[in-house]
């Protein structure tokens, strides 16, 4: 079949990427304000801005004497400055005094430096000689063991960009400043449709001839997995009218549609020609170079994207993470572009041989096991079409477009699930 | 100080995490049960073992003809082998018949193979005589283009074994067994206590000498996503009966216990002092050969482990990743032992020198940049007491113990945040 392009013939799955992309809905999605105690893994929806140096004083970062770097220069062991004790400085209280010169002040990691205090001095380089006097042993710079006032953060800096996850560090970063409230993007919204007459739920006996329902739990983990919000529509059958009813009812409820299932030639041209028939541009390709995943259909109606994946569970965890998870990362507002930093993938060698036609790009799923403290990756042998061969597998190795083949001993990358 | 078993020197991290461990209460975790939609991430607590075969009956892989593989031995394009159509199998529909010997029944991708019939021939390897005959030009195995009933699971098979983190694959796989509920493990909670006069709580302005809760904040991230709960339990003064209540209710409601702050020396040896005042074996270690983390306290009272943390936020980071991450693991009943499956990490080069002390091992934060195509590590410069640091670092680098440096250009691992 073609598509509404014209097209006839597959592509390759990064020109299959940017076509989603290019026609997405424009804009940034719903933001949404959320404290920051439940805001871990969701996307600043703008620029969090410091409206307060921290810390607010000077910290000392040690046990110690605050000074006046300049009484300690030239000290040294043989040769020490003499220091007259000053007021102790304790702890989470202000330092309301001016120290004066040639004057030091006992302060606790965390203190505040007095007025005219520029550094403090460890307790290792200080010897006390009574209760009023010290000598230092070892001069300090200005600055030395003191965090300075809007070191860590400057009133009106930029802490945290928007487009970002946030991660843990983040989250201590807007408490540090006091931001307990900010806005974030809303996650989006994934349908899950199940298609296929011979797909019965989870908790049914399939009889004869039926299989129990897999794609769709398998889709909403790796939704939910990749920031978003699975809604499982269910399992509907491969009627036109049915189909078509279900994917415009989630063009109203969700910001991305996952069909599932069929595979026959006859439903796969059905579900395309769905596609078309809604809106526009529709289908934008139907048919890749990759395997498994070769019949996937990809479509946009209206700036929302519509994903047809083939029934086989390795195929859908393939076209998954190579379409789903990237237009889902922009639809969740994150505009950071760092791919190759999102992906856990470990450098091994490979255990055996394995062919691949050229021109298509190949995913093979494979094990990591340890061999004698190595890591090898072992592919795991069985058709596309069983999920049990994921389960075995710790992730995928990609043997490219060009190339037919990997050998033993060849380091691969491993994508790890 | 000492600890109870009189060791006064600093340790490594490796041995601190054995005596960890080996101190924790012996036994699984709690075991709940759950239905297969809540589980993604949580540990399974028993095998999950198949009822029935997956598929229950053989399938075909493809659109084309079941036939009896015997009956197309030999054939070529032209020598083709002739075969009467018999009876059309359709989808989701029970194949109740037995294929006559020399026949061949329609039958789509995901259909029901007859009885007799052994394999199927693909749409593309057929020509149509009429509507009685087939011609079939290539011949087919046993078994091609089928998945074997029992192929996927066998009944009785064990699909997921205990102790394993549910990822969507896996929950697909139960689904597609009919298990829809399943034992998986309780989160374990974690007490999350802050200590020092000088924190206020974030949403609090802090007066001079005081500063805002940050660090109970990274320490929450932290546990989510190391899949613990966080219980944070607020912040308490730096006094012997305050910390010594809070740890003792801690005891009873929660299966770690992590404190953080009181960075000075006073506080520091109270902490430590209590623990062991509360039970044995209590203190297990104080002091680590770590840049950032040196001052911290690992001990275990009853079973229950119970950290305490320096103040500065790069060294409340890494701890947590070296010694309560793989803790909570243990603790969250995960007992399959990958650990490098699970960092993610990546291989760069780091864009300067880095001296370090040899006898210690030092964490490095750094950012990812992009050269030229290439990816570089570049160092995050500041003290470790700044949260500003660990906000602009993507992960961090490890210089070992017996090193004193790294040179710029050579190749690093980064364990991404």
């Amino acid at each position: 079949m073609k598509d509404m392009l014209g097209r006839e013939n597959v592509i390759d799955g990064k020109t299959a990427l940017s076509l989603l992309i290019e026609n997405l809905r424009a804009g940034k999605p719903q933001e949404v304000n959320m404290n920051i105690n439940e805001a871990l893994g969701m996307v600043s929806a703008r620029d969090v801005i410091s409206r307060e140096d921290l810390p607010s004083f000077a910290r000392s970062t040690v046990d110690g004497y605050a000074v006046s770097a300049e009484d300690t220069f030239g000290a040294t062991e043989t040769m020490p400055a003499y220091l007259n004790l000053f007021q102790e400085i304790l702890m989470s209280r202000e330092a309301d005094f001016l120290l004066p010169s040639g004057s030091a002040s006992k302060i606790p990691t965390g203190g505040m430096l007095p007025e005219s205090a520029d550094a403090v001095v460890m307790f290792e380089h200080v010897q006390i000689i009574d209760e009023q006097t010290i000598e230092v042993l070892k001069p300090v710079a200005p600055g030395e063991n003191v965090i300075q006032a809007g070191e860590d953060v400057k009133k009106g800096e930029t802490v945290i960009r928007a487009g970002h996850r946030l991660r843990p560090q983040d989250i201590g970063a807007c408490a540090g400043i006091g931001v307990t409230d900010m806005a974030v993007f809303k996650r989006p919204v994934v349908s899950i449709i199940s298609t296929g007459d011979e797909i019965v739920p989870a908790n049914v006996y399939p009889g004869p001839g039926k299989v129990r329902d897999i794609n769709s739990y398998v889709i909403s983990g790796m939704v939910s997995e990749a920031g978003g919000i699975p809604l499982r529509k269910g399992i509907f059958s491969d009627e036109y009218k049915t189909i078509r009813d279900v994917i415009e009812t989630a063009l109203t409820d969700s910001d991305a549609i996952v069909l599932s299932g069929g595979t026959s030639v006859g439903t796969k041209d059905m579900v395309a020609r769905i596609i078309n028939d809604i809106g526009s541009p529709g289908v934008l390709f139907h048919g890749l170079s990759l395997k498994p995943g070769k019949p996937m259909i990809g479509g946009v109606i209206k700036g929302i994207p519509v994903f047809g994946l083939p029934g086989h569970p390795a195929a859908v965890s393939i076209c998954f993470e190579l379409f789903i998870s990237p237009v889902l990362q922009r639809l969740s507002g994150l505009w950071e572009k760092r791919p190759q930093l999102d992906k856990k993938t470990v450098s091994v060698k490979i255990s055996k041989n394995i062919s691949s036609s050229q021109g298509r790009e190949e995913h093979v799923r494979v094990m990591i096991e340890e061999r004698e403290g190595e890591l090898w990756a072992v592919p795991v042998l069985g058709k596309s079409g069983l999920i049990s061969t994921l389960v075995k597998a710790d992730g995928t190795i990609v043997i490219p477009l060009h190339r037919n083949g990997i050998e033993a001993g060849e380091t691969v990358d491993v994508r790890l699930f």
